[in-house]
């Protein structure tokens, strides 16, 4: 566990026997496994080794990403919430990414999918909730400028994460990146589609407001 | 006069001679000269000329972007009003360039400035002005995402205009470029500052719509 | 429906069963469907599903896009024509995108294929034809020259859209749009292979010009 | 104020007189005017016009930035630590910038210069201060190393400003953002040179703390 | 003289002393001198020298390139025609640097200006000039296209040039370079601005008819 | 038949079917057929469909690339030779479709492979073959020095192919592209991997110089 | 064998009968093959074919390079060490690469693996082994700073590889490349992956150091 | 004096007065001073004040770089050539730089200008020379392909700089580096104009193999 954010496995381009034992250490040594970027097949030999493994394990799966825990394990909380919000479904597996890491710390996740601003009254609608989150995650691919109209409407730090959607020039979250980096709000940024960098950065500025608030 | 749409006079990298001359010879032909990225001295230099002429020309200086006609000036009416947005104070004369080709061609303008989505509400509070026009032209730099937020709340066509602001990565009006193109609402785009090539399209919509109307 | 321009389905990237079932749900809101980018497979889970359903749909496929309609649409119709031009047989599918969103909103389409630059005279073959049209959409590939030529020859405004054909340097319609973006005549330009939006903003000015010949 | 980022003049790009026209109407309204990338020229003009006006102002200059303050200024004070860390000489006026950020917003700055990795030993020498800072910006050029080397020494939030220095391939700054997007640690990053931006988000998380330390 | 190519001064980034003693020494080796991108005052010292020396020079100035002859010159000639063609008046001077090569090889230069595609016609009326030359150069900026439309309209060789014009994205002739190596028609290229690599190229194709005209 | 270039067919991303049908319409209309970038599986199809239709057909296959004669097939001659060359067996293919396009128009080819840089003196055994060509294609990826090298050791003129090998940044036939750009002897250049337009252009220096020789 | 080095196959994109058919040519003129990019069935049609065989060969495979020797090889030895280390496990095959060159001319390595800078303690605690090689190879992916911060605690000469690994902006080794060009300590660098020329780079200094220390 | 490598004043963008100032204080410390990129002014500035100061000091100008040494200093010298190779004028500033460096540590250098490729003779008439040196540093601009050719030709460790000359597509030294990294022979790399690495790393490798002489 590096600087209190959960280690995680990056299970593309293993095979499933070496993401199925990485898991299995994991389990050993701390009682949980945190997976990214599983395929179906990892995901189910996994499945099957655990329920050889009779270990009473808790998977929790969200998009690609994956988390379990056995009941040996000890779970911290956090006095703090991190707000994770996508523009539409393709940004969901990356915000899914950044909530198991948020998860495994202990944060309080509010939700909030597909709001982008191409129909611009739902961001609008959900402004309360945003505005009560202690961080927030905003996921966003094509122009990605849902972080920037976002943070125009919040007080909370805002941590944006380009999308890999989007084709033609600017395709692959260029333009979302870039987007983002450029934005006329205050905002900070993670490589595209970096789940995990954003749940660990949204972790650490948790921790610090949990740990004001004791 | 190609398709309708004016010549202008491309100045930049001109000699203030080359554009006294130019102009000259616009004015001896069509009683009016249209002139873009005009610098300070080639402006100074045009308007001795025109003073030492004695031909009681009109200058319409907007930006860097000029407009000179004479009494005997022909001025075309059309009914149809073009929309011309920008986000911010460094997007004005990229609009202004749009807005002289407009206005040569004799569209009405609407020209709202200021209303960069950093700032929602002022963006929503212009919403009735610019559902009005015929057509809009969007003219944003940095992250570019004013045409996009402003196509999700109209039913008018938009041209969006990526203007060359921005420092870094994306700087230069590539993201804004990109962003646009990218857009998860429906635009269609011009090259970065490309203000003079967006007034022509804006004038080609708005005669077809003036065309129409008769 | 965002805008006055039809909601599509983005097949790619999607399970042939999420395809079918977003298609089942927009033939129940709007008895209407159109689909993007449908692979083989995909379209014939579809065809089994409508043939199951016995909903009389009529299908209309076109390259890659598709659009299905029961006899309880109520189609729109358009007083205003979208000339839809191709280079090359390789551009086809791009322009049949443009088209279906185009046909949806019941704007007449004359399409006219196969007049690349790099026999000249197919194009000015087509001059007349060409400048009938209220709005043109010219999808190019390789160095995307088509708009530039037609767009010189016509006072209609003009859409380019490059597409991603070529190899090599500049392939991928990266050479196409910055060509197109480039242009030395008036053009507006959408991304590369955006078929989509391209017939979104046509239908956009082809609806405008309707309301104001009514 | 948008957001409770302090509103900054950008001086690059506009006339002595318009700078000290903006910095006028911003001590007007808020008793202190906020300044960045301002010129030599530029700041003359403002000192002499402050000399004239006779306000009894404070000048705070560092680097290219410049902070005023008038005596009735109510300074803001938070409970929060802000470590602002650069690697070398060139790096230090983007530091400025994102100090005089945070030294607005009334959090206490620790600023550690000149440790870049080149020289390890002095990266290690200050991690006791490093630790004691409660969000850390880290200001680097070239490849941008030390934020990754310093996020992986502490539990602290870190925010990542890559500088524009280096020339050749990957200069201009490009190499050090490339690099901090990639960065084996968690960081959140802002685009070359935005020691505005970076400022801000501290602030934000600055405030937060402080917010959750009452 | 390389490969029967004229060996050329390039003055670009030199001082007006060096290169007045480059053009000395290829005037006393060779009774010639051929200079590109020559500065006003490179040219203005040039011609001072020139006067003082009293060789009773010829000079001939193109553009930004010169070359100078004295009468021992034996200068050759080539029974072989190159067409030279620029779009617009920003190409002539990458097609005078072509042209003084051509010219010093004693080939017969056809020089075609000003018809760019924008205005089709143009370029057609200039066809049956174009079709009598034995190899074309054709100069074109912004989209490039012109190289495509000339080689899809006649049977002898065609070299593009792209020029260095434009702004925005695709700009300083990266758009026109890669339209040219994407063209639809047989075509080969230099590199952007290469007027002298063009008339090098051009040189040797000359020369090989020329030696079988004998 | 365009501008006395053998027109091909363009076999990659086509099916089988189409591939036949293309070839089959050739043959009839020309009394050969020409393609290029040829699968295994495309090419089985044809020879299929060739020995079912009992053509006496005359297959030459060459890397990637065929050429279909009948027995009724005026072929042409020229009195001129085509040099072409490779750097290594990287390379073959594209010049094998280079020399279909020369064959095809009747030149003499003469082949030399696998005379990389990085063994010069393979370079510089084969010296004199190739001053005897009329016209030299160099075909050579990683870097591409070999037309440089080559065209500083000959008189004749020389196109450049890039070949799309390597790996790594330029890798993909770019810094070959480049390189041949910023070549410091007389080169024009074609794309990555373009044998068919290096062959075409090449057959078009070589018929001006067979008729220049008649 | 050119310079010294050994000339290796280079497997990726040929078929295993190409491969085996390459490497017995080797093993016969050389009683060695070396093969770099190997693939599983092209490694089991090699292993295959050398059981057949019966040259009672050694078979030195290291992650996707292979080495074999007959027992007539040969082997040179040379009296220097080079060490080769690595950031993380997905560094390894391109170390492996490095290391099949330097021991196939007899070097010594040392290396050293997963020692990369998020654990910067791993790095330190092998400073001492490390200071003892004669030259260094350092591999590392995503940011690359492994081979900045070992050159700036040693004396050694530093050879950094960029490794492929990565993803978003920056990645596929991009990152790396950048970083180590830009490296504020003293490092040359090969290409992306490139650990053959790294290894030969590294050999032919530890020849010198030989040659010297005899 | 990091690693062995003598500390240089980079004085780009530096006043006058400190480079003066830094230079001043490497002289009190190490009795010499280095300096890179120095411009006219900085020089004067500097020959001025040490003219001055009354030092005695020697001053050794080479192209940008200056190296200062007092009769004080303790000259190393090093039993080893360093063998510094340019392919034209525009290298010979990098060159220096490379040489300035060597010199500092008491390397013997061999410099061997102006044997460019394009005059392949030029290159083959040095080799005995360039197979004299224990290390060789190639510095080429354009196409870079000087490095790929010497590395070739000889057993020595090359060291390639890339230099920024050209203009166009790959101009600025990319064309050559990415030639250089994708170079069919074995080299490694610094980056573009980075002289002073060269010779950094050169020097490294000239020490070991002194260390190893003794
Ligand atoms: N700002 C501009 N952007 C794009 N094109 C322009 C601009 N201003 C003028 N033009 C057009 O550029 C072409 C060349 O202008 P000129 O260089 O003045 O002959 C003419 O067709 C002008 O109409
Ligand atoms: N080919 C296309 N190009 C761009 N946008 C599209 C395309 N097809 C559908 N869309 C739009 O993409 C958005 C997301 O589509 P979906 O992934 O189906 O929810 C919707 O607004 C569609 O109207
Ligand atoms: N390898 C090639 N590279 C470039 N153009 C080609 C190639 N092969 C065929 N062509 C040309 O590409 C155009 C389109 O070919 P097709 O797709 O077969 O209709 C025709 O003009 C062909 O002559
Ligand atoms: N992994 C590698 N990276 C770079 N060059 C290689 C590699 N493996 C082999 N080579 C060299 O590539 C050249 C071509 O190899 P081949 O394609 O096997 O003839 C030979 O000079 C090999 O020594
Ligand atoms: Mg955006
Ligand atoms: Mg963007
Ligand atoms: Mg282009
Ligand atoms: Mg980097
Ligand atoms: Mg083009
Ligand atoms: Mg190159
Ligand atoms: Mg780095
Ligand atoms: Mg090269």
């Amino acid at each position: 566990q590096r600087r209190g954010i959960p280690e995680a496995i990056f299970a593309a381009g293993k095979s499933a026997e070496q993401v199925v034992a990485l898991a299995e250490t994991a389990l050993e040594t701390t009682d949980r496994a945190l997976l990214t970027r599983v395929s179906e097949s990892q995901f189910d030999a996994l499945e099957t080794h655990l329920g050889e493994r009779d270990l009473d394990a808790t998977i929790d799966r969200r998009g690609t990403s994956v988390r379990v825990t056995t009941p040996e394990h000890d779970q911290p909380t956090l006095d703090a919430t991190v707000g994770i919000v996508t523009g539409g479904t393709v940004d969901e597996p990356v915000a899914d990414e950044a909530a198991v890491v948020c998860l495994d710390a202990g944060a309080t996740i509010d939700r909030v999918d597909d709001i982008g601003v191409a129909a611009l009254s739902r961001t609008l609608d959900q402004l309360d909730r945003l505005r009560e989150a202690d961080v927030l995650i905003v996921a966003a691919g094509r122009e990605g400028a849902l972080p920037t109209v976002v943070a125009g409407l919040v007080d909370t730090p805002v941590i944006g994460v380009p999308v890999s959607s989007g084709y033609g020039h600017g395709g692959d979250g260029e333009a979302a990146l870039d987007g983002m980096l450029q934005s006329c709000t205050v905002l900070s940024v993670v490589n595209i589609d970096a789940g995990f960098v954003a749940g660990g950065q949204a972790t650490l500025i948790a921790r610090a407001i949990d740990a004001a608030r004791d």
